[in-house]
């Protein structure tokens, strides 16, 4: 039982997971801090939080556990924060991207940080998006590095397994690129049908009244946090331009096959996302 | 009370729509005609049907209604087969796109047709996708042209109405284009994830056991069936193109603004696309 955790970042995944600790009885009491005290006050209200502290300093202060849920940027400032503020207790992070994260506490070997990434979410950005159940039974990938030390890591551990997830350890470039492919590319197709036909609709926005769930699904996380994306793009720029490579030499196949109207070549791409998916979907 | 329809095509639409008619107590026996008797022997014994046959001049015997559920390029076949026929009931199609089938029956003046495009699916293929409320409260366009008979255009309204669809009567290239942007570059888009994904993950596709909903849901339709999306590109061509060609400008510029590592421009894409979903997701 953790007598004191302090969460960073009351938007929807810092909430989530209060709400999650609280609920896994792991935690004895939370503080969140954040920069608007408005999205404290709601908190408190809900009950997701004890106590709230718009300064760091006073919000960390006894906390065995200190968890960043921040968009991934401001992750990267708070590290040299933590490690000027002495803090000792165990600190986590929840940004999508690692590498650039795992770096900077690579510069301060006396703060006991583990990297993770639980891979939940919500299209509903903020507080009202919480929800204590996000982390039970999703993967959590772990991003530790030669120099972290192992008992530190058991606990960070143990800590995801009272949430009931499912833990994968990776290196930090490994994930990034993985998450390139299997998160980032998703948001940004996304993003970029729901502009698209934004855009061809614009005079005739009414068309809108006709989607299906198609539509819906495909789109639905282009309604996520523009400034954690923005975050998320920043810092894995290198591979996320590698991934959009290859999918634009999809698409440079697609409109040659359509503009031939080559019918066999058409059902053979969608027969491969057919398999693909059918195939990969499923794993466990 | 309708005494016979049949519903050529045992698919998931097909089989669909039968269970959706007998549920909503519109018919008093359905007849199923399909190419593969495994479909219809797998129909009639769920009770989708009540009787199958695999020849067409046999199953529209006294039917007062015929839908033509099957891939748009076998709708173009069927109509010229049931004017042969001299088939003198009530003709409708649930093709997703409209303005080829449209064309091909207008040359058949004495066959009482009218073209319908239900916005609804599942990307489970084939009869165990047949759900019998597939159709309550989806959006349904009907695409009527200036030679439709008003009565059976009012038979045909009822009909939906009778299901509880939400219809919508539109010009059969007007909906060619509607659906080329709310339905068709999706399913492309999330066919273009998957494929990429796959691709960029063939050695290491154990990354596929960390997604989260969000490449589920991004790429879902893609598991449609292959020749359906086929008979669909081919016969919406130059729509689609219109649309991939100003995906390809929004992928560009995110491209470029990836490269130049443009905060600001990022942040006003992805707040972009946030305020689009939440504007046009909604509408009804």
């Amino acid at each position: 039982m953790i007598e004191k955790a302090t969460v960073v970042g009351m938007g929807m995944m810092g909430a989530s997971f209060a709400l999650a600790l609280k609920k896994a009885g792991l935690v004895h009491s939370v503080c969140g801090v954040d920069v608007q005290s408005a999205c404290l006050d709601t908190a408190l209200q809900r009950g997701i939080i004890d106590r709230g502290s718009r300064s760091l300093a006073t919000g960390i202060e006894a906390a065995e556990l200190v968890v960043l849920a921040t968009p991934v940027c401001a992750v990267m400032q708070l590290l040299p924060e933590l490690a000027a503020l002495h803090y000792s207790g165990m600190v986590i992070d929840l940004g999508s991207t690692k590498q650039k994260i795992c770096e900077i506490a690579g510069g301060f070997p006396d703060l006991p940080f583990v990297g993770c990434h639980p891979m939940a979410g919500c299209e509903i950005a903020g507080i009202d998006g919480a929800n204590g159940a996000l982390f039970n039974g999703a993967p959590v990938i772990i991003t530790p590095n030669t120099a972290t030390d192992r008992q530190l890591l058991c606990r960070v551990r143990k800590l995801w397994e009272g949430l009931e997830s499912r833990i994968t350890i990776m290196d930090a470039e490994e994930h990034d690129f993985a998450v390139a492919i299997i998160s980032h590319l998703p948001y940004l197709a996304a993003v970029m049908t729901m502009n698209t036909a934004a855009e061809l609709a614009q005079h005739n926005p009414d068309i809108f009244r006709l989607i299906a769930g198609g539509f819906r699904d495909t789109t639905r996380v282009s309604e996520g946090d523009p400034v954690m994306w923005r975050d998320i793009c920043l810092t894995n720029r290198t591979h996320i331009l590698t991934v959009i490579a290859k999918y634009r030499t999809l698409l440079d196949n697609l409109e040659h096959t359509l503009e031939t109207a080559d019918a066999c070549q058409l059902q053979e791409i969608f027969l491969t996302s057919q398999r693909h998916r059918r195939k990969y979907i499923s794993l466990k």
